[in-house]
């Protein structure tokens, strides 16, 4: 018998808390780092490096797996999980961020928001309803929202039209989601902009409507990161203790350590992935671009105390040489070591909390970062 | 104590043979597919993954690592074994054959061969004497001669000039290779296009300077299958029984299966990674293109009775859509699972050899590929 979906908060530090969640595909260790798997594959990763990177969890993209393959092929073939070989869990978005930033002729009204693939031009039109649909169709764990999302900088009439249709969308996601099969999670989205008064009156009504966790949207689209962060602190209070946080699309190394430090509890992002393919490593000594000129002779490895072996294996001379040759196993290298140092960042930050002491860790990761890469010494 | 490189034939079934050799960096079971690892990774696999395969030697590309990253600098870090993290054999190529194909202004006369690198415009000059220097450097098990290989078809007088030049660089090759370490081997390159009395010529002369093994080079350059198959039949009897040889560049599974019939005891080609990037998967029915639309919702795997995991794993569908969508996790997959495909023709080979059954194992092989992949039934 499948339990309703539910978040354990087993200690908190300051502000910073630590717990864990079960799903129909397993249990998920907060805070946690869900890798981006975009079209049905984390890029340039098998799905067993990364189990193996301690990933519990990944993220599937709603807009990309709804113009290809479609969700009734994936469901056909028995869902997201068994298509990309990830028997854990999974959470989908809700296809609203992409509609923002990839399709064209985007159009938005109380109904839906339609649009122009990207890929071939076919009209879509999701609505609330459809998104949710789509979603569980693909066998998510954990379903989103649709929303609203705004880059920032947008004027406060813009946001606060953006939250209310947000809200309105809120409240349908929640009606179509009574079909989802037991233990199964919706999470709405707090949206807002840079305004706190906006993020508040978001987060009270998403709490008044319920739902299983909730996310904090519509950041890292372009403001600094005190920005962010502030609008965390303004977010947290108002959100209850006993649900899941999920930052989205956040961020660098500094952005999931400052959000943890600030109640955050579940993140996703690209970046580890997609700057492995740009030739950069993210290292306990801070980012390492492997393609510049200073690595070409160095026989040194990335960091021997590391726990991937390709970053004591293989030399900066080698990584960079991929690099420059422009060669598929530098993106497979380097991603794969990006994902491990994002796990390892994570699996620190859950241990520091469960010992009382996550500021020490905080500050000893900075320092560690600020000593910068041997390479540059 | 290194012993000098030897070639053992443990036994033969009509013309195929089954054999081995050691080299300083382990035994060599022959027949031989060695995977390319063009510009020190074999492309889209990890060398680990490559050895799970099977694969025992790998080939690197003199050009590609002359150029970038140098010889000098591989030495200088090691070595091509510690810079790939391949501890197996490695067989280097000479340089001649990508000097023809991939550089600009390319100007040949009795010292050398002077070429523009395709990268940057640099002019390099390849005497015999510095392409076995660099293999030298690169740290080679297997070092070939500099040769002269012409596209078919050509004229006579061509491939006679052709075939008298690389005879004078073969001595000079030998000469160069003198100061090599001990237990590494120089194979020389038979040549002479699809001239009969050219090739005879060519290995007899070949054979009297002395080498550890025999190539045959000039092939798979554009003349029809049945035309490489008599330049193999035309050529190993001259060849002594107890040196290794060498189809060079070579081939389909169908070449390998009609080449070891032939006498032939090594191979590599860049066909199993170069058409898995390109959606093709080699299989016990025959090729699959998993781009064709027929896969598009199919659930059933490219063959469950295959060895290697993603072929049981992943459904032709999950396939036909990570090409479609240029995911570099197809490319993986494909490569790996061709890589695996073609090692297990190999071990077949060897197998059926010992046991005296090699023409059946042909012929069941060829039914098998006949008979057609089951999507096209």
């Amino acid at each position: 018998m499948t339990q309703p979906f539910a978040f354990t908060l087993t200690k908190t530090n300051g502000t910073a808390r630590r717990g864990h969640f079960d799903t129909p595909h397993g249990r998920v260790e907060t805070p946690a780092f869900m890798p981006v798997g975009t079209q049905g594959t984390v890029k340039a990763v098998a799905p067993e490096e990364v189990a193996e990177s301690g990933a519990q969890i990944l993220l599937g993209n709603t807009y990309h797996l709804m113009l290809r393959p479609g969700a009734e092929r994936v469901a056909a073939l028995g869902g997201l999980h068994k298509f990309m070989n990830w028997p854990g869990p999974i959470l989908t978005d809700s296809g609203g961020f992409q509609v923002m930033s990839l399709s064209q002729l985007r159009k938005l009204d109380e109904n839906a928001v339609t649009f122009r693939s990207h890929l071939d031009g076919t009209m879509y039109e999701l609505t609330p309803e459809r998104s949710i649909e789509i979603q569980l169709l693909l066998g998510a764990d954990i379903v989103m929202q649709l929303d609203e999302c705004l880059r920032l900088p947008a004027s406060h009439a813009d946001l606060e039209k953006a939250v209310q249709l947000s809200l309105r969308w809120a409240a349908r996601c929640k009606r179509a989601f009574e079909k989802a099969p037991p233990g199964h999670a919706l999470f709405g989205i707090v949206q807002g902009g840079d305004d706190k008064a906006l993020r508040v009156q978001s987060a009270q009504a998403l709490v008044d409507i319920g739902f299983h966790g909730y996310a904090v949207g519509g950041l890292a689209v372009g403001e600094p990161q005190d920005v962010m962060l502030a609008m965390i602190e303004t977010v947290a209070p108002v959100l209850p203790a006993e649900r899941p946080r999920y930052l989205m699309g956040v961020g660098t190394p500094d952005d999931l350590l400052e959000a943890v430090a600030r109640g955050i509890d579940m993140f996703d992002c690209v970046m580890p992935t997609r700057n492995g393919r740009h030739g950069m490593a993210f290292t306990r000594f801070g980012p390492v671009n492997v393609g510049n000129a200073r690595h070409v002779a160095d026989p040194r490895p990335l960091d021997e105390q590391s726990n991937h072996p390709a970053t004591h294996t293989y030399s900066r001379a080698y990584l960079h040489h991929l690099h420059k040759a422009n060669e598929i196993f530098g993106a497979m290298l380097l991603s794969s070591i990006n994902l491990a140092y994002y796990q390892s960042l994570m699996a620190g930050m859950r241990a520091s909390i469960e010992a009382g002491r996550f500021d020490d860790f905080r500050r000893t990761t900075k320092e560690n970062w600020a000593r910068g890469d041997i390479a540059a010494l």
